[in-house]
């Protein structure tokens, strides 16, 4: 690579990494004629990672992002300037196209449909955690107006890297505090308490529950989890659990989208295990993970832009109690088939 | 009160507090013939706590927020809900009316306006720090289009809480980490780090030193921090410290309001020690602050909406280097008089 690379670099305050360069969207917004994850504009993309076929037409397509923040080649020459700590901006940066379909939504996509973005999904973060680079492989999508999606055609995002994200870390370590104070998993706990009250318990299949937290940070906040203790998502991928999860995911996000129609903007993060393979688990701090750590998909309404308030204290603000958005999104989820297609 | 109060709710994954309640915003957005902050306007605020006044008419102006996130009124009444952590949503919101000038910017305001917001700020902490319910205070501003300002008159907002801010939080355990490490304060040796580099001053006065952080999260963010150790911003309160401390303030924040005029939006926020002698601190985790934690203000410009790479990631990126930034706003401020009024 002849341009500069950015750089990863931590803040000694908070302890998060920030990527710092001129790479970042330098050449963005990239002007195309047409929606370029459109059928008939394969050409407009770099050529595919992986393709996903079903009837002869693909139905998933994963490609290299086209403006990286993170680049996958070259070693990570980590180092310390004077006090402070960095290194290079190395990592994988991968778009998935996620259907043929410019107008589909997480709600309206098919089952089948959802069930090979799900299984291209395990595969993606398969994949990459061979690379013992990688201390993480992030698979998130945004939906909606203002969430920074550059067109509606919907697409998911998989990012690996040489450090634990800034939303996944936190999470890891209460899940490992409370396995030592208690011995069990907190979101074990958390399925036993919420099938004890079932004030939070929005919908439910065999292998799965779909709950409203305890704290949510945002009206119809919404968690999915296997019932029985699991910490990688990418290893939960017999066809018949795929088809089941994905009927649960259209239904849940099918009722929040419905509920949600002024404002039809979320976030969807799939919380997994860390790269237990990783060069960088230096402090030994993720052995214990296969007790602790629990897989879960996080779906995130952005029901209005940030507050004031949010934006100087970063305390989250929500104005609707989980309690009452559970009532609310299981009367909606009345009027969805169970077994919808 | 008659009005259901707001509740904290602590998130057991993140340990953040959420604050839920239909009290929040409920009313919003309310409607206002004339901007209620301006001279002619006082009653369409309630009553002032403080207001600080010069040559007979009012500078600054503090008064209750009309629509309290959290309320002062009642105790605290913390207690767990089955393996959750919950309280009732006390705490302080206030609204600090900066200048009388609706079109004035932190640029723009006089030296000696900016001065008598100083002192407020540090007068409501200092007031706010005598109800040992409160964690601790934060002071912070918003400016600008997409900042969830609802009135371009500028204004600032206190809040107090039962628990430490989730922007504050992180800070506190780095500090302390590095001290207990080092045996020495992590903002005195960055202090120190960049005055021997240079290359991150962006300016300097007796008393105070302006620069760009090693990883700053976004385009010109800029901390301010007084040379020797202080834990306290409210107790740093002479007139003529109070003074340079205004001229710095006003020509940093005037030299990144030219340099961004496109979208002269950001965040501002005072990072004082916690509330020593609230009766939260049930971990003594405080005690050794006094040694390890160093206040700082914190201007962080907003360049653009948040990424779908940021909101799935939680990763800030950052096009500009802090080392260029720091030679753009040198070049600025370099065109704005040392001694402006």
């Amino acid at each position: 690579m002849n341009e500069p690379m950015n750089e990863l670099r931590r803040d000694p305050l908070s302890g998060n990494w920030i990527i710092i360069g001129e790479r970042i969207g330098g050449k963005r917004p990239f002007q195309y004629e047409k929606c370029p994850f459109c059928p008939g504009q394969e050409d407009q993309t770099p050529p595919p990672i992986y393709t996903r076929t079903d009837n002869g037409s693909w139905l998933v397509r994963v490609v290299p992002d086209r403006f990286p923040v993170l680049q996958i080649e070259g070693d990570l020459n980590k180092y310390g300037v004077d006090m402070y700590d960095r290194m290079d901006g190395i990592g994988a940066h991968e778009i998935i196209i996620e259907s043929p379909d410019h107008k589909a939504t997480l709600g309206t996509l098919s089952v089948r449909n959802i069930a090979f973005l799900l299984e291209t999904w395990q595969q993606r973060i398969l994949d990459l955690k061979k690379d013992k680079r990688f201390s993480y492989i992030l698979v998130f999508r945004n939906q909606g107006p203002g969430t920074g999606v550059f067109t509606a055609h919907p697409y998911s995002q998989v990012v690996a890297t040489p450090f634990i994200p800034t939303v996944v870390k936190p999470n890891l370590k209460s899940m490992k505090r409370y396995f030592e104070l208690k011995e069990r998993c907190i979101l074990c706990d958390s399925i036993a308490q919420v099938r004890r009250s079932g004030d939070r318990i929005i919908a439910q299949t065999k292998n799965f529950i779909s709950i409203a937290p305890f704290a949510s940070q945002s009206m119809y906040e919404t968690m999915i989890l296997p019932l029985c203790h699991s910490y990688e998502f990418e290893c939960d991928n017999t066809w018949e659990r795929l088809e089941e999860l994905a009927r649960l995911l259209k239904r849940v996000v099918g009722a929040i989208e419905s509920l949600m129609l002024e404002n039809p903007s979320h976030t969807l993060v799939i919380h997994t295990s860390p790269n237990l393979d990783s060069d960088n688990d230096t402090e030994g701090q993720w052995k214990t993970l296969k007790q602790d750590f629990h897989w879960f998909i996080r779906i995130m309404p952005h029901p209005n832009p940030m507050s004031g308030f949010e934006r100087g204290t970063g305390i989250s603000t929500n104005i609707m109690s989980p309690e009452k958005a559970t009532l609310l999104l299981r009367e909606k989820l009345a009027t969805i088939p169970i077994d919808i297609d």
